[in-house]
């Protein structure tokens, strides 16, 4: 940190083979023509906003990029967009500028745009490059970093999609001053994450800023993102196809996308479905004897801290519960396989739990938040 | 060759690491149950055909299928549906029918059927496993061997797509005998192709077999079938990403392309475009003062004996042509790049060719088939 109390550069390695890329993380950093260049092989490059983020930082980017062939196509802001019909458009404007294979496309946005711009640069022409410039928390932190990328289907969240990594990643911590109280909050839920599954440091360390983060001081973010990419390089660069353990990091996801399905994509944000279903998944933990009882109200405790919503929404029974995560990908030949927590930074993907401890939590579930 | 005439199984294997595969050829293998169960990783299997080819073979497909928890699901046929919309239908059927990671998804059909089944193997959940079963000589040839799949946009053709490669192909030579004349002579024009581009040995061997192979001689199909998969499976071996050599492989594809897009897809099979594209691409290479001009006779006699156009389509002029290869995948950061023959056997990718002798080309092509 600087003496003025702004956060400074810091520069990450994804390790991914030839693979591998930077993941800058800092104060100014989304004007910085010196970061954008290295990675770009071409004259061409697009880079795709959506209509919130754009007014915001386009013309930062675009000054950067001067000497640059650079055109923008603005997306529909919202989950609801993220879609074949929407990806489309990509396409359109890649191919409507005659853009080469040598282009590289630039997300600009959160991580709605990240997953269709990288889905996009993995399938135009089969493959070119892309970098990332999330300018969420939840996109700094997460979906910007690993290479996982894909639009919903009416049926699934993230159904169809493509391993593809960056050629780099500019998170600039600035640009989370502009991002509404909600949005920040359902990035922390992701940040919390990491320390439930995989670093119990971190999560002291979160307890004791719960604050500063709330009040968006910038060292205090900065430190998060970074301690939160740090955490998730590791995991992807130990299992880059989600083989094992990367599934780890989707802990409170299969309860979260049921939430997000059962009310209709949009309604909940990812973040703080993923929050519930942390609780939820640490609650199933507790029942089963692994998790200590007085770690899960801590974790709950520091969740609403957050903002962040620690119960699922009324109006889903324990059937269409079960429904729901039937179609979660996690679902391998037909049996349901959740992320527990063993005890607390210790996360483990099984299939291997009793049956009516899930059925308690359902249908306690049911009877507490009925509507 | 057994005695009564009949191909035997042949077994090539593409060289590709982790991602090597098998490709079976032969008469009588599409219901051989043991071809496919060492590729079937769990017990779910969606076979991807088409309303032409299903009532063909699907049945056979089904039977070597018993014991798996096997569904299909049937695409109008036609280039025309090679788009994001029927792709999705491939989605919506995994997705209704709760396919998870584990499933396999077979192709049983032509080029344009490997290319979607191909390409939803490589989106549905970032990526399942998938079987060729091309019933067509052009996908036994080409599109099943190499790994590319992908769908059309409207501006531009196999321009969104990705390299995944399949887990076996399974070759059976007695579905050509359905094949319409048409479809079996543009398979020959990629036949051709290989000889071309790099194999002068194989290329009197087909002048030396025209006859049998138009009569549908099992055997002698048998012999060009693995003769062109060998040589297409040493080039993909050697470049797997198409970052070099692989793009030999489009000799006459960038005309081809051209004549495609500018008739309209559907018009003329993607072979005879090819054929008509090959000899554009031989008779550049004279011009160039590269390519004996008994030589290009010689290939577009052969050609010609396959009963494929060795003219382009009338009604495209010479502007006309330089717009439709603009959008060529090939244009390398605005320069047009084509693949020319030094000598015969002797395939170049290159952007550095007289642009004379291109305009002389096209301007005789132009007054030659004006209509």
């Amino acid at each position: 940190m600087s003496s003025d109390g702004r956060a400074t550069a810091r520069r990450l390695w994804v390790d991914l083979g030839t693979r591998g890329y930077p993941i800058h993380i800092g104060s100014g950093l989304i004007g910085d023509a010196e970061l954008y260049r290295p990675h770009i092989g071409g004259r061409q490059v697009l880079i795709v906003s959506n209509t919130t983020v754009a007014p915001l930082y386009l013309a930062q980017v675009q000054a950067a990029l001067a000497g640059f062939d650079h055109e923008a196509v603005v997306l529909p802001d919202g989950e609801q967009y993220k879609d074949l019909g929407t990806l489309n458009g990509i396409f359109d404007a890649l191919l409507q500028r005659r853009m080469g294979r040598d282009v590289t496309l630039i997300a600009l946005g959160g991580g709605v745009v990240g997953d269709m711009a990288g889905f996009a640069a993995a399938c135009y022409q089969r493959g070119v490059a892309f970098i990332q410039v999330p300018t969420t928390l939840l996109a700094q932190v997460d979906s910007s970093v690993g290479g996982k990328t894909g639009v919903n289907h009416p049926l699934g969240k993230n159904m169809i999609g493509a391993f593809h990594q960056p050629r780099a990643v500019i998170a600039d911590t600035d640009t989370l001053r502009t991002l509404p109280d909600r949005e920040l909050s359902a990035g922390l839920a992701e940040v919390v994450k990491y320390g439930l599954i995989r670093d119990t440091a971190f999560l002291d360390w979160l307890h004791a800023n719960a604050e500063p983060l709330m009040t968006r001081d910038g060292a205090a973010l900065a430190e998060a993102v970074e301690r939160s990419c740090v955490n998730k390089a590791e995991v992807v660069a130990a299992d880059e196809r989600e083989a094992g353990q990367r599934a780890l990091l989707n802990l409170g996801h299969t309860f979260g996308h049921a939430i997000e399905a059962g009310l209709g994509y949009g309604e909940w944000l990812h973040g703080e479905a993923v929050a519930a279903g942390m609780v939820m998944a640490a609650d199933l933990s507790v029942r089963l004897g692994w998790l200590d009882a007085a770690d899960a109200v801590r974790a709950r405790d520091l969740l609403a801290r957050f903002a962040l919503p620690v119960e699922p929404p009324p109006g889903i029974d324990a059937d269409r519960w079960m429904a729901l995560m039937a179609v979660d990908k996690k679902v391998l030949a037909g049996k349901l396989r959740l992320v527990l927590l063993r005890r607390l930074g210790n996360a483990v993907v099984t299939a291997d739990f009793a049956p009516e401890a899930l059925c308690g939590l359902l249908s306690d579930i049911e009877s507490r938040v009925s509507d």
